[in-house]
């Protein structure tokens, strides 16, 4: 079977089942074809997931599917765009159909789920990894930066802190815990959400909004650097999950929602005026600090102490974080 | 140094450099964001290399940053697309200063000369390999497809056929040759030209066109199965370089031509009337066959009379292409 026929068989679902909105040419070609509606920008961002760094060699390709794409859904959602489609760029070391076709489903169920169609791709011989990436689109000027927090706004996120880091010592076995404790930790791991509804929400209202893949304090870190501005963090409104106070206390779980990446959760700032309205419609929106003049992070503890800053997230080829 | 440093720090020029037409945010946020002239669609394509596959592990850097977005503009050539940008996703073992120094010349060698911007990535540790997403933009309705050749138009090709098939015996030290034979093979194969210029001018004139990586006869199988026609060869007008003819002789020649891949020269069907257009305005474009009805790829001698075909280009995963 030829590479196209390859793609063809085994993505066909994610291919042609979502209508296709702004794709004007799919897969088949030597380039897709995308049509933006005028006054709309495309949003276009690449994630590589490399097997033995970003899953374990073991990875159910299912899970893996729906994962891969979710954490690069979730850059669309922190820039507050709406889905468009995404590319696909597949290397394995040998064509197992089992794992095609279970690694096609988990990514069209993902891909239903975010209204994102698979426009093109490649598939090479080679190790296993992926790289996704996806493209959505945002009115001109609306698009959510990194770069506009301002004194006097509100730090808020979108959902739970810390249950991917959680589940990262039950994905590697290092752990163990009851399914009422595992399951939705793994559940969030595996399957995390992309808050594209809280994105586009958040159009015209945040100031500064990044999806937190690096860690909190690491991901604030980069607003705060892109604003100009310091961002104060007050450790007891962190949000944590019952299920990750149960599997790690309280010190850890705070230790996971500080430092742990991976929640693909939105962090952003925002004028406190924006929050009833937020709330009205539905969305999830934690406060959990404030925008100061100055730079860099603080943390706080419940009596606004400044506490010392516990090491920063996950980085390739490095320890200092940026 | 982190992710983003790393990546800002070799690739500035890449990034910066293009003016960026076509880019309103490039790297450092969640997202890049494009603007596309209205009326205009956007071109998309994705292409992985993947080391000990695609080049050799001990492949000079420069070089390879410059192939590597050859190939992926080379698809924006084949579409008609003007050049705006590209992501690059990089997996490497190690960050070498040295390496990565050299590879980000020579891509934004290649950068510069294709009028691409670096407008995002991701940086990864694993096996090298890497996957370069390019976008161009392309009047709606004017890209150049695969489908639309028709009996009774000419087949023709951009370019010299054969170099890179010729060359990879070069590159894998399979074969050895005087400069004046090697260096031209070799500088095609490393430095391939995307024919941009060439797939702009065939907006509106040319009825299919594509750029040739599988090798010419699995190239026009995928013209003649997506367009529903035949597409007949005749064997003694394939251009072939004297580089060429000098490695490897006119049988072995011949068969780089229509079976080797990686020429990235465009292959395209159009009437005749559009020849002369094109010549004069200094475009190459040889004839070497033409468009009939039926279905598949023939091959014919000098006589006219049917030539059996040879095995057909390199596909992953298969043997049988498509």
């Amino acid at each position: 079977m030829g590479e196209f026929e390859l793609i063809h068989h085994y993505f066909a679902a994610a291919a042609c089942a979502r209508g296709g909105e702004g794709v004007a040419l799919g897969i088949g070609d030597d380039c897709a074809l995308l049509q933006l509606p005028a006054g709309e920008q495309l949003a276009v961002s690449t994630d590589t997931l490399v097997v033995g760094v970003h899953f374990p060699h073991a990875a159910d390709p299912y899970l893996l599917g729906q994962r891969a794409l979710a954490v690069s859904a979730s850059d669309l959602a922190a820039m507050g765009a709406t889905p468009i489609g995404f590319t696909l760029a597949l290397t394995l070391p040998d064509a197992q159909p089992e794992w095609l076709q279970a690694f096609a489903r988990g990514l069209d169920k993902m891909a239903a789920q975010c209204a994102l169609s698979l426009i093109g791709g490649d598939t090479t011989r080679g190790p296993l990894s992926l790289t996704l990436t996806v493209f959505g689109r945002v009115p001109s000027g609306q698009a959510l930066l990194r770069s506009g927090a301002q004194a006097g706004d509100l730090l808020c996120v979108g959902g739970n802190l810390g249950n991917a880091a959680g589940a990262l010592a039950l994905v590697l076995e290092q752990q163990q815990a009851e399914p009422a404790v595992s399951q939705p930790l793994l559940e969030h791991y595996w399957s995390p959400q992309p808050q594209l509804a809280l994105g586009q929400a958040l159009r015209g209202k945040a100031s500064a909004a990044l999806d937190i893949s690096d860690g909190l304090l690491a991901d604030c870190g980069h607003i705060a650097k892109a604003s100009g501005v310091s961002l104060l963090i007050e450790q007891q409104r962190l949000p944590l999950s019952t299920a990750l106070l149960q599997l790690s206390g309280e010190a850890g779980a705070l230790r996971c929602a500080l430092s742990g990446g991976d929640d693909y959760v939105l962090a952003f700032t925002m004028a406190e005026q924006h929050l009833p309205a937020l709330r009205e419609a539905g969305h999830s929106v934690h406060v959990i600090g404030r925008v100061v003049s100055g730079q860099g992070v603080q943390l706080l503890d419940k009596h606004g102490a400044q506490v010392a800053l516990p090491a920063q997230g996950y980085q390739h080829f490095g320890s200092t974080g940026d």
